[in-house]
């Protein structure tokens, strides 16, 4: 008698995660860097990528994805007037995208002919976290305003970024802002995340994170396929 | 032979529904008034219930229900230290209070000598819109650092609430915030609504809201059982 075994398939991706690893490899084959913007409604997410757009223009090929939980298109039409292809993806009212539909809108682009796609995520600090996009970098805009212990109150969306944007500094003179405390916690979950404190409003800080972005399309661009 | 019917029951209330049925009805039965303060991260929630409490202790008896995606009694903290009993609820990750979570923290005070039971929201504009607690009335907290756009591309909010704080009223000198774009989009989504711009930092505006509370405390204790 042989011995039969059931065979049993270990660490089974998700649907999500499937279709996030799909999206990576869609991206790395044309060697197009994908950037997965997150945070709060209003801490300057769209700001941040219009600045973004203004100071790439010309260097590299570039392109947008909305994510919004309504059927507006606000965002979107201010990236075209900035003259940038957008897709607009809508949630129906959830409240993170997931890579199923960040894939539906790559299609829409011609990557072969983009360097950079921005995706705006949804408004949220919790449940974005938890859906990986197939993105190369995930990137956090954290605003001064929203005050200093949001890293001790959201640990995972801070835990699971590769950059962190802190806009609104021009605000600091107005608030009662911990600059040491909002380090503490953020230093306490993610050591070595790059942080870039700026403001969209006065273009302050802008050029230390815009060179990042640069690093990173030059890493995936020198990539051997 | 007698005709036979299949019993139908109409208009199913989901498991949620069916507790914050429950919730109001223990609310009722002390006369106890419950107010769920639903708002973005760091738009204020803890800091009007702050102000709240220090304007209402002495008047009425308080309690508060801290809700958090993560294990951290920062806020419940606060609450304890201006003499007030709080329940901390950990969602353990979730990214919204549900009326079973509200339920079991009710249980932790005794509501027949309690008169305001204050409920703060994790911090998220989407997802807690879509579940009732059972509280009389819903708030929102939004401020105006976060923007003028927020009524439109966050209408399912907006649009459940019977409340509005419109908070750092402050800051608005150093800000871009078109207080007419941000009221007509209020207006289209919940014409009653009422606003309540202030600045929980200097005090301004606070005894209009306070006043708001009472009236509302006063509708749901004067109420016959």
């Amino acid at each position: 008698m042989t011995e039969k075994r059931i065979p049993i398939v270990e660490k089974i991706l998700n649907a999500n995660d499937r279709l996030a690893d799909r999206n990576r490899g869609l991206l790395d084959a044309s060697r197009t860097l994908g950037l997965n913007v997150m945070a709060s409604p209003g801490a300057g997410k769209t700001s941040l990528i219009l600045r973004t757009l203004e100071r790439l223009r010309g260097r590299l090929r570039l392109a947008v994805i909305e994510g919004d939980t309504a059927p507006v298109t606000l965002d979107s039409e201010k990236v075209l007037a900035a003259g940038v292809p957008a897709v607009q993806v809508n949630t129906g009212g959830g409240c993170h995208l997931d890579a199923a539909m960040v894939g539906d809108a790559l299609a829409q682009f011609d990557l072969e002919e983009t360097d950079l796609v921005i995706v705006e995520n949804v408004g949220n600090l919790i449940c974005p976290a938890a859906f990986r996009l197939g993105t190369h970098r995930n990137v956090l805009v954290a605003s001064v305003t929203e005050g200093d212990d949001k890293p001790y109150k959201y640990p995972k969306m801070y835990r699971n970024v590769d950059a962190l944007v802190l806009n609104k500094i021009d605000l600091l003179p107005h608030l009662d802002f911990d600059a040491d405390r909002f380090r503490k916690g953020v230093s306490i979950l993610n050591e070595e995340l790059a942080v870039f404190p700026l403001s969209c409003r006065t273009g302050e800080g802008l050029d230390a994170w815009v060179e990042w972005v640069l690093a990173a399309y030059s890493t995936i661009s020198a990539r051997r396929m």
